[in-house]
C-alpha cells in the first residue's frame, strides 16, 4: 500500500502500525514513521468512526483527586507512555477532590465512549467504584483502593515503608514515637497506621495516644496535627509521618514554637516527592516508584481490555525504599 | 422532560444544562444536579455520536513537554476547570520534549477528532504550529510562542519580570549581574534575554559575557550553566536565572566549589514553583500566575471553537509579582 511505500516499510507492518490494538507488535520508532508517512498522504485513520463500529474508542481516563500535588505527575507520566505506546490516548480528569465533581465527570467519560479507567481518588467506602466494578466498566486503581476488592489495584509495599521509618528511628534510639496518621477514609491512611502500630509493637515500643489522624493529606492538616500533639502533652522525640505533606506542616508549626527539626525531633515522610532532597534539613522518607505505579496500572488496563472480559482480581504492590537524609538524628 | 422533574429544575435549565455548548449558561451546581438526574433515569446524553453529528466531539487537548516539571500541573489544572465547566473534555498529552513524538501524537489526537488544542511546548521555528495555523485548527499557545505571531498566545509578562529582578539585584549594589539565559530556540529564553539586556542597560551596568545561554530548562543545565561562568574567570556577584530550575542547578554547582548564597552572591528564579518559598535560603523569583495562565488559554480557545471561524489574532500577557526570598543579600 501506499503509506508502507512512503514510510519504506513492509506493507504488514504498516498496518499493523495504524491499527491501534496491533500496534504494540511495532517499535514506537516505526509507529512514528508509518503515522507520519499516512499524515503526509492525507491518509488519517479514522479513529473516532473505527471507535463506533468496534465499540472502542481507545481512550483511557485517568483520575486524579490534584494535579497539583506533585505526587501525582510521575504517576500521569508512567501511565501517559504505556498508554501512548499502545496507541491509546490518555484523558485525564481532576476531580479536585470532590466527590460530587468526580461522579458527574466520570459519567461524562462514560457518556464519551471511553474504554476504561485508572482511578485515583478511591476512598475507602467508594459507591461509585463499587458501581463501576459492578457494570465490569474496566477499572484499575491505584495507589488508593477501597474495601472491597474486586478491581484490580496496583499500588506500594505501603506496611514495608512504615516499618522501615519505626526501624529506623528505633535503631537511632527513640522510643516516643508518634504517628501523624492519614485519613481513615483512605487506604493508604488505614493501611500505614496498622503499620505503624505492627512495628511499633515489634519494637516493643509505647503505642498510647501514638497515632494522631490527620483530615487530609496536605500541609495544613499536618500543621493541624502537629499543634493537637503539642496540646496534648505527650512526650515525643519523633514523627512518622503518612505522607511528605504531612511532615512538612508538621516542621513548620513545630518550627513556630521553638521546636528545630533534626535538634529536637527527628520526623520521616512517606513518598519523596520532588525537591524533598533540597530541603534543610532534607526529608528523610519512603521512595515510592510513581511512575511505575501509573505504568503499571496501565498495563493492568490494556489487558483488562484487550481480554474482553474480566481480569482476575490481582493487587500488585511495588517495592518501596527507605531514603535517609537530614530530618532523623540519634536521640 | 423527565429529568427536569428528577433534577427539580426548569426543563429548559434541563435542557441547557445538558447541551455542552450552552452548559456555561447554568450553574456548576445546577449541571451537576441534572447530569446526575440523567446518569439515574439511564439517560446518558451521547456525546460520541453526537460529535458526529455536529462535528463537534467537545474534546480539547493540552500538549506538554513534561509533567512531572512542576511548572506545568498548575496550568493544566486552570485549563481544566474551564474546559470542564464549558462541558468539555481534556486530553492531556506529554511529549517528553520529543518533536517527533509531539507530531505523531497531534496526528492521532486530530485523527480522533478533537476539536482543539492548547500547546504549551512551542519552539520559536516550529513547522508543526505553523501547519495548525495555516489550517485553521483551533490552536492555542500558552507560556511559550512561536517566532509568527499567527496563533493566539497567552503567557506572561517576562519583560517586567526579568526587570524587576535586575532592578532589585541593583538596588542592593550588585554591578556584576550575569543571566543564565533559557534556551535560545524558546520564546521565553529569547525574550528573558532581551529584557535582562534592556534592563542593565537602563541601569547602566556592565554587559560584556554577562549572559550565558543553557541548552535547556533543567536543572542540569544550570549547573552546567554556572559551571561555564566559574571557568570563564568573569567576575559576578549576582545571578538572573532564566527560571527556577536554571537557579536551583547553579546553586548546587556553585556549592560544590565553595560558594554559598546569599553570602557569596545574590541569585534569582523565574515562574516561583511549589516549594521554593521551603528552600533553605528560600529562592528570590518571579511569580507567575500559572492556573491564570492555563484558564485564560482554555477560555480563548473556547472562544474560537465557538465562533467558528479564525480568531482575531491576540496575545495576552498577565502580570508577574517579583517574590523577594533569601538568595537574594546586598552587595
Amino acid at each position: 500500500m501506499e503509506v508502507a511505500r512512503e514510510a519504506g516499510v513492509h506493507p504488514a507492518t504498516a498496518s499493523r502500525a495504524l491499527n491501534p490494538s496491533a500496534r504494540g507488535e511495532v517499535s514506537p520508532r516505526t509507529v512514528r514513521r508509518v503515522v507520519q508517512a499516512a499524515e503526509r498522504l492525507g491518509y488519517v485513520p479514522n479513529t473516532l468512526a473505527r471507535g463506533l463500529r468496534t465499540s472502542r474508542s481507545f481512550v483511557a481516563a485517568l483520575v486524579i483527586p490534584d494535579i497539583t500535588n506533585s505526587l501525582f505527575p510521575p504517576i500521569v507520566r508512567g501511565a501517559e507512555q504505556v498508554l501512548s505506546a499502545a496507541g491509546f490516548t490518555l484523558v485525564l480528569t481532576d476531580t479536585n477532590n470532590d466527590p460530587d465533581s468526580e461522579r458527574g465527570q466520570i459519567a461524562s467519560m462514560r457518556a464519551h465512549g471511553v474504554d476504561g479507567f485508572i482511578i485515583a481518588t478511591a476512598r475507602w467506602q467508594d459507591s461509585l467504584l463499587d458501581e463501576l466494578a459492578a457494570d465490569g466498566t474496566p477499572t484499575v486503581l491505584v495507589n488508593r483502593r477501597t474495601a472491597k476488592s474486586d478491581l484490580p489495584f496496583v499500588g506500594a509495599e505501603d506496611q514495608d515503608g512504615v516499618r522501615l521509618c519505626v526501624d529506623h528511628l528505633a535503631d537511632l534510639g527513640h522510643r516516643n514515637i508518634v504517628h501523624l496518621a492519614g485519613p481513615s477514609d483512605t487506604s493508604t491512611g488505614r493501611e500505614r497506621s496498622s503499620a505503624f502500630r505492627a512495628a511499633m509493637r515489634m519494637r516493643q515500643l509505647p503505642l498510647r495516644s501514638a497515632i494522631l489522624e490527620c483530615a487530609s493529606y496536605s500541609e495544613a492538616a499536618g500543621a493541624a496535627g502537629a499543634a493537637r500533639l503539642r496540646a496534648s502533652g505527650r512526650p515525643f522525640s519523633a514523627i512518622v509521618a503518612a505522607n511528605d505533606l504531612l511532615a512538612l506542616g508538621a516542621m513548620e508549626q513545630l518550627a513556630g514554637s521553638g521546636l528545630q527539626c533534626p535538634r529536637d525531633y527527628s520526623i520521616t515522610g512517606f513518598n519523596d516527592l520532588s525537591f524533598m532532597s533540597k530541603l534543610t534539613p532534607a526529608l528523610t522518607t519512603v521512595r515510592v516508584p510513581l511512575a511505575e505505579m501509573g505504568a503499571h496500572a496501565a498495563r493492568t488496563l490494556l489487558g483488562w481490555i484487550g481480554s474482553d472480559g474480566n481480569p482476575t482480581s490481582l493487587r500488585v504492590l511495588l517495592p518501596v525504599e527507605l531514603i535517609i537524609r537530614g530530618t532523623t538524628s540519634p536521640h
